[in-house]
């Protein structure tokens, strides 16, 4: 079985800059995969790392703004040049089939496999997907609009002595962004192996990161600190941080195993 | 005041590869700005170039293909975060505003500056933009659904002898992207500076190129022949040709000044 990874396509914010597109992640599990977001360029980004799509059954989206979800239907008529077959479950709020499905009869009606539309409650945690070897549920956060995160969890079936067999919980991974600082999270994302918390801000922006219901790099720092996660990985940055390591200069002294998301890079879980 | 000259933000076809995007190109003459098409990613390669968006003040949409318009929504939701107040104006078929305005209704509300919807008829040669500088005159293509392309001209104002005013047209560029081979668009770009023309396909794929109303890059040469352009540009590369100078091999016999459009180059005119 392959390793547990994350692929980072995009981790700017809404406002996209000379080295950051917006949200999106392709998380591979199981040898499965399963993107989480869909900012603008997510399929070109895919197209130029040469990822396959056959093994993309599911696509979870954490919010309706425009920096998770405006790259939805250049994949899905993308997947439909491609003459993709199987079908393609979309987990998301109610909203976006009503604004996706007027453009996905215009612009892709002739596409030969169906898209399944799985309308989800951001303000509840609860399993949203589950088959026999991984299961995501949502995290409720707090943003400026109802949202989630997603947590997923790599389920291993394993013999016991007495030739019976039980499962046990492998890899844990959590995406969290769009998010202001949040403690009601650390239950949900307790010791996971890696956490992406967004990390929009500096400290200096503290202010603005309230009003906008964002995080700053030393916030994300102490929920990672806080819920025992292996690694923490940064995104999400402002346009105005130029220089992304300054996030990592203020998350580090919290907590340490922390690294910087940049686009194209993969993650271990 | 500035050279006439465009810039090539996507020159691929309707599915996305490692070297190419969809397409989008920035047409500047008389100091002012022209987007003509907007694939997914053009806001995004824009803001990779550091091209600023203050003199652009109109968008023109050849047709409803996806991969000429799905990068809209993005652009305009981008403008909108950096507090632009001047208006912006989109020429296109009327189809793009029913498709579009749920869109900016949801996620683009908060924008401080309007949207002006100019709707075309892409069946008709007309002018459907005029200034005291440039205007610019639709090009009834041949394609799968209503496509025109777009002809850009530059006029001077020349003080006579006699101390009264003319107006002579300068440089003059021509987009003709998507179209099959049509002599029908000779008499319209006849002698223009330069022509952009679409090169879908290699001589190999003339059956597909035909069947889809596309081009190859011999005919689009053909044309550039016939209608005695200085220069021509080949793009809207087709996703199963990788090595592009394939095409100006089966263009140059035809006609010598050609060159490839390659994303982030920029032509003068």
């Amino acid at each position: 079985m392959s390793e547990a990874k994350v692929t980072i396509l995009g981790c700017g914010s809404a406002k996209p800059t000379k080295t950051t597109s917006p949200s999106g992640q392709l998380v591979e599990l199981c040898d499965k995969s399963f993107l989480v977001d869909c900012g603008e360029g997510v399929v070109l980004t895919m197209q130029k790392l040469g990822i396959h799509t056959s093994r993309l059954y599911n696509i979870f989206i954490s919010h309706l703004h425009g920096d998770h979800c405006f790259g939805l239907i250049g994949l899905l008529t993308t997947l439909g040049m491609l003459k993709r077959t199987q079908p393609m479950h979309i987990y998301a709020q109610p909203d976006l089939q009503k604004l996706l499905q007027p453009l996905l009869d215009y612009h892709a009606n002739d596409r030969l496999y169906d898209i399944i539309f799985h309308p989800i409650n951001p303000r509840k945690h609860a399993v949203i997907f589950e088959d026999r070897t991984v299961s995501v549920e949502t995290i409720p956060l707090k943003h400026g609009v109802p949202t989630c995160g997603f947590l997923f969890k790599e389920t291993h079936r394993v013999q016991r002595e007495d030739g019976s067999f039980d499962y046990e919980t492998r890899k844990r991974y959590a995406y969290c962004s769009d998010t202001q600082y949040s403690e009601k999270i650390v239950p949900i994302i307790e010791g996971v192996d890696t956490l992406y918390h967004e990390s929009t801000f500096l400290n200096e922006h503290g202010a603005r990161s309230k009003e906008v219901k964002h995080s700053t790099a030393a916030e994300a720092a102490k929920i990672a600190s806080l819920a025992h996660v292996g690694k923490l990985i940064l995104g999400h940055y402002s346009a105005r941080v130029e220089d992304h390591s300054l996030f990592l200069k203020e998350a580090k002294p919290i907590f340490d195993n922390t690294v910087l998301a940049e686009e194209n890079l993969v993650f271990e879980i």
